[in-house]
């Protein structure tokens, strides 16, 4: 298998688990029907890198190839039609959607850099294309975006590391290949290790910290 | 009246009762102003095809078009004037909105296959053109928005159909005219029949169907 | 100092302002954290020149320039920090925002010119940079948007009404630089009248006045 092929695989496995998780989440929180699951999918996978195309100046990309489409619609008719047996695969599904953040962190700085966007620039889009998905699914069902929230484990950080691991890469003339899978996999771990220990990130100083009001 | 004459007079009438609807469902779900019920009537109109022409990598059209903005503007002002007497005209509102949405979703996916973009797509954009603009009306007043909703009558279902038609016909070589005509009467008839008997999508299995707490 | 320098660090200086407002309004209405805090700065900040330039048909401009970036970075964090001091300092913040607003909304209307649009959709471009920030901030959180609500004193307003002196003044011909001040003095001198006073637009015939509910 090329590294082409390689790539392709693992980011539809991305977005595979991206639409899996965004009509899991939308049955969870709304009253959601079979389209709503569908267009949750597509937007939870997808937004994040039509977010950052836009940004960009460019066609959003992954729209234009139907095996995106293709592979989100079938994650989300899944999580439609199976969601009470996958509620009980729970780290499974966030290990996947773990792979899927760290890769398209990665993917999301690779491509600004390659339009010859600034290395701030580019780890602020490397991060969106990983959670802007996220964010759109949690505006249209009326929730606290995740990325906003002290009660949820970091996400958006493990993002934004993955990404600038890309762009001081990049810096350094390093070798493009070691500097995405090394970016990658800080990205990977530090969100696993973010869900196992319950992370969150410190809210503004004299408010009480995260989780307390569950403990008191 | 020329054939093109006859699409600009239909697509205002479209945009006219879209602002009209956007307007209203902003004065009954919140505590909007007039220039609230301006805004969410210029975007109801207009959002669909915002989103559908970015996703294409175009410049927006009808923003480029005064007449819309114009048309749109007068629904919004006649709705924020008018709005006691036109909540009892639901039903002729709600068929000045099947209209729209089946000229809209006919001139979208229209709009995607001369773009190139692909049959997927052109019928995903047709539907987006559709809904588009009521979705992001129902996210600026927090409203679960109704192509989410299992509680709504079937709405981005029409409007996937009526696109779908469209782009089987241009595969099959169809007679562009006809087909466009065929699909907006079918995207309007299942459109006003899920109306008139209340059909709703289904919900993911295991769930109570849609209305039965209003029944029990 | 040069008149682009000038305009340059009246430009941050109403970047610097939103993004402390967006991340302030974020701390005191949802449990956000310091990811949030920053999300939600850069949002109010940039928001608005991004959906302008979106609706031009041209790649984000605020986002390619770092000094951007930096400021509204900057803005959010003090937020972060200070915002219980910052809190005691509402008027000077109000002052500083109502600031920004009047120079996005001259620079937004100019550049829609520039680019050749109509005076319709300038006018309108000049509103939407000005509080297209703040309405994304809000529905980030969940919040009715300050543009849509008739509790909220007038801000859109105070908006269009710069916009359209900037309209108004190229189609007179009139001297740029000195109608961009006096859009600008108009639309601060209307801000911050309303705020003083508590002007709200109406809401629809048939409604109680705004605040009505508080004082009965």
């Amino acid at each position: 298998m090329s590294a082409t092929t390689l790539l392709l695989v693992l980011d539809l496995a991305g977005v595979f688990a991206f639409a899996l998780d965004g009509a899991l989440t939308g049955i969870r929180s709304a009253r959601i029907d079979i389209v709503g699951a569908i267009v949750l999918g597509l937007t939870t996978a997808m937004g994040g890198g039509i977010i950052r195309d836009l940004l960009l100046g460019v066609t959003p990309a992954t729209f234009q190839d139907w095996r995106y489409i293709a592979v989100a619609l079938a994650g989300a008719l899944l999580a439609f039609f199976l969601n009470r047996v996958l509620e009980r695969l729970a780290m499974p599904i966030a290990l996947l959607d773990a792979a899927g953040l760290s890769l398209f962190c990665v993917i999301g700085a690779t491509k600004a850099l390659e339009y010859g966007f600034g290395p701030v620039q580019a780890t602020i889009l490397g991060a969106v294309t990983g959670v802007g998905g996220g964010t759109l699914r949690d505006v249209l069902i009326n929730r606290l975006p995740t990325v906003l929230s002290r009660d949820s484990d970091i996400y958006a950080t493990p993002a934004l590391l993955g990404a600038a691991i890309v762009v001081l890469a990049a810096a350094a003339g390093g070798q493009g290949a070691w500097a995405a899978v090394l970016a990658a996999a800080v990205c990977f771990t530090v969100r696993v290790v973010a869900l196992r220990y319950r992370w969150n990130a410190p809210g503004p100083p004299g408010t009480r910290p995260s989780g307390a009001e569950d403990r008191y």
